[in-house]
């Protein structure tokens, strides 16, 4: 039976990882567990930076951005030595499970602790929604937010000088931040691994948009994309007569208060977590999957594939 | 075949709905629909203000709250002779079909049309979560995100001063905004149709707050709930100890620019209402059920009882 | 020579209290004096609830709302033996100042330990903007906003509806939130201690909006001037054949992050009153008046009486 | 007797420009003017792009970013043959006089005008606070929230990573953007025009900040002081052992609703604006000095220095 628990963040930071944190810490204690916090991800799990935590520890973090117990890269971490001396501080301190919270790198630092006899659960947690086994991630909703603010503002300097404004936003390999916030804004053309029109489409849009007096025109392009943006930019210029500027949203995407919908799931996950363990479950990644609370065995989840939201890009090409 | 589909809003305003007029207008264009709008909902129907528009009508109103073409109660439309007023004012214009946006009271307003041989899609728009034939309505997230950044300003004056503050929610008889807003918040207490502490419990709850120096609580209600919301916290002064206030939200949570979320949602479901009007379909309200665009016969969907979130309250009582 | 220096919170929280305590203590120690806190203002100084704190006390708490040191009345802090027990706590820490934050009443405190040879320094923060010897006080902006954003909110479904909505917002005894939010917000009638339209001209004024189809009306009221403000909207109703609905906005203006005009105010306000310590002064208020900052005899300043904006009233007059 | 009056916004956007548009025309029409809107600024007004406008044209515009009459760049107006297009133009109106609303460079055109005998007052608004005969110009106060915002946002992530982020703001050649919003946030380090500290300096504070564990770095700077920022954070990473990070927060500091005191300064400004041209007053621009109201002759302003705030400065070092 498990009895003492411990939690870490890892890889890049995501709103609502301190509200995911609370819950779990929480949901432990109503559980009767010992909880514990290890600092700064796996680096801390290595150099034992691990304490036991109460109820209090986690009060007043619910509505704050960023991770209280902090986040770090640890590359030697895929060296089965260094995994040891983590398998070894967590024996030391009779810990019997391991909570982790983030995306995909999150999970193989898990996978790899399982494999040396660590029951592990993985909480998905990172702006990119990229994580396998959920529909959606914690924190994705409030970057959605964040740069659909950004966006609108955006919108009122390029309308009022009539400009076209190509705007790159994060979600490393995937396109869902391009494809949601672009949806949200109803912005004039999105680009995204899943969705990308060709140069000829995006200057015969552009031209449609220019030849209409007093227009402007937003642009939204996935990170990673797209290799030199400023030659999207003279592309554009060139052939459609807009003044064309590029606005990077960068790690403010990253940042705030976690959305009400990022705090519900947060709590949501949170808990089930705590479940697994309490039913004895060992090695598994929570989710929400069609909208139900629902978990996978963490290797099976990272052999599936993500599937893009087909529908979410057929409404992109009728409102287009 | 359709060929001519007026859209109106009515009932209360909900954020999001300019960004579901936006997604019909501009979808029925893409499908070479000629659109109408009905100013003022079953008001401006039976007054048969009525106009045709194009996507210039629909620019820029995608991040406005509230609704540009406004709405309206409107008592008399209950009688069959003000219905028959409404249809002749269609037939006059060769409308084939209504698409009304609101919540129930709208829903019933376009049954008694469809009865009378107007064919009538229904988009959910309501902050209160409370339509049939959906999970989620258009609003709802946006004003739990409102009433979310309120109770946080809330807690930094309710902490100063070490008190405990009654909040009153909207919701109408749904008590949704309440408990998502309230694990959203991590208040100290939640009070709704569907999860109600006794008197004894809360008493209970907050003397256990109380007893811990330097803390206060928060507690949210749902509005028609609680006959006298004065009651409750004479109740809570005399027994506990706090000085106990009430902030009643009010009307802010139904204003506001729309989240990321609700307009996406409002996209999706606004092209789903003229796809199935291209489709040939009659009579349907559009939803989002566990994570997929759907639509029920709206005579039937009526006739459903929404279901209550069961694991939603499960988790609130976890993390009490 | 000053060396030990204490800072307590008092009266109503305003935006923009943690950014001050955060200046005065990062300034006093900068200057090498040791810093204490108090908590829970008078109460606390009375409970002899005082620390000495360091740096890293105020580290992260500038962007907070509320104040972490806490805010309390205390009744019989007007009784001298109970001033007597203060000044006893404050020699026995060796403390040679006290710095005070908040507004009138607090100044009062901090007269009557003066009186009995305390050295006190009086910061304006409040969000009424009813202080003696500034022109505004800390706090005052970021109600501003956070008032000026709940209307914003309440005009979309107050034009959506066509409807009247009187909106009462805080200023205690002094109508500047109502005049500046109301001219930020460009309302159509504002009722305050200092601009007052008779019941003829509010009727007058609504009667004209009315007459002009589709039109709705926002109306912004100081809180206290008119004891029954249902009274009002049944007046407007009954003459003028507006819908009519009352918003009370409540603590939510008290709390929130301050703006960035309200944390460099305190950061200004803050460092001036350590400055004032070093160099010997005693008793003063500070504050800012004419875009400068300066102090004032806490004495003298409480005998001035505040003037009213004028131009600003005139300014209203123009656009109304 | 001026009894038509024109309206132009030029050079780059500013939150607030269509408050003070509406405050402008509302004026004017109050004062029994017939008021004029010219689209896309000195271009505009050479192309006669001129159109009368009544109080609808600015209904519903205070709360809305960028400016609903565009703002354009005319290279060309520098040539007096240009300047003399605009004049006939103004005069085939009938027009007597000419509100410009900007910054230095919409200045300069206002006064090549003026020598051609058109009646100009220049009304001062962009983000940069660098125009002169004002100690703040309508915007600034917005785009210092909107950065601190960002910055409160990238603090988040600094922190759980413990980086070292360098945020670029705008100020064009004044670093009021940089020293207020450094102020605001509490940042670590501000680097602009009026403050500067080497290299040295730079190293030696954050490297005594980076000796604390778990500590992270904020540092801002006023754009076009550092050539390449690439080479500042290769510096400090380089000595200081910080992972660093450079954030360029771009376009969206310009967008964005007018904050409360930005809104309430336009409306003094634009109804001053006005007033002055009753009173028969030529070429003045308006401004608010030591918190007053006020105006100066345009051309004699441009011969100004604008003056740095030292008593910022000093604020800024007390608390570093």
């Amino acid at each position: 039976m498990v009895r003492r628990v411990a939690v870490l963040t890892s890889g890049g930071d995501a709103p609502g990882m301190n509200a995911t944190i609370r819950a779990i810490i929480r949901a432990g204690i109503a559980n009767n567990l010992q909880m514990y916090v290890i600092f700064e991800g796996y680096k801390g799990l290595v150099e034992d930076n691990i304490i036991p935590v109460d109820r209090t520890f986690v009060s007043e973090i619910l509505m704050r951005g960023g991770t209280i117990i902090r986040s770090a890269r640890l590359k030697e971490f895929k060296d089965e030595a260094v995994q040891d001396i983590a398998v070894a501080n967590l024996k030391s301190h009779g810990i019997d499970a391991l909570v982790v919270i983030g995306g995909d790198g999150t999970y193989r630092g898990a996978i790899a602790l399982a494999k040396k006899g660590i029951n592990v659960i993985g909480v998905p947690a990172t702006i990119d929604n990229d994580v396998v086994g959920t529909d959606y991630t914690i924190g994705f909703d409030t970057a959605l937010n964040t740069i659909t603010d950004a966006v609108d503002k955006l919108r009122d300097t390029s309308s009022s000088h009539q400009r076209c404004t190509i705007i790159e936003v994060m979600g490393n390999s995937c396109g869902d931040l391009a494809l949601f916030s672009g949806t949200a804004c109803g912005v004039d053309l999105i680009l995204s691994i899943e969705y990308r029109p060709t140069n000829e489409e995006i200057i015969a849009k552009l031209r449609h948009i220019h030849s209409n007096r007093a227009r402007h025109a937003l642009v939204i392009v996935s990170e990673k994309l797209i290799p030199n943006l400023q030659e999207l930019a003279d592309l554009i210029e060139d052939n459609t007569g807009f003044d064309t500027r590029i606005e990077v949203l960068g790690r403010i995407q990253r940042g705030g208060s976690p959305s009400a919908s990022d705090r519900v799931l947060a709590a949501r996950l949170g808990v089930h977590a705590i479940n697994l363990l309490v039913d004895g479950q060992r090695n598994r990644c929570v989710g929400i999957v069609n909208d139900k609370i629902t978990n996978t065995d963490i290797n099976e989840a990272f052999e599936q594939k993500r599937k893009t939201n087909e529908g979410l890009i057929k409404v992109i090409s009728t409102l287009k």
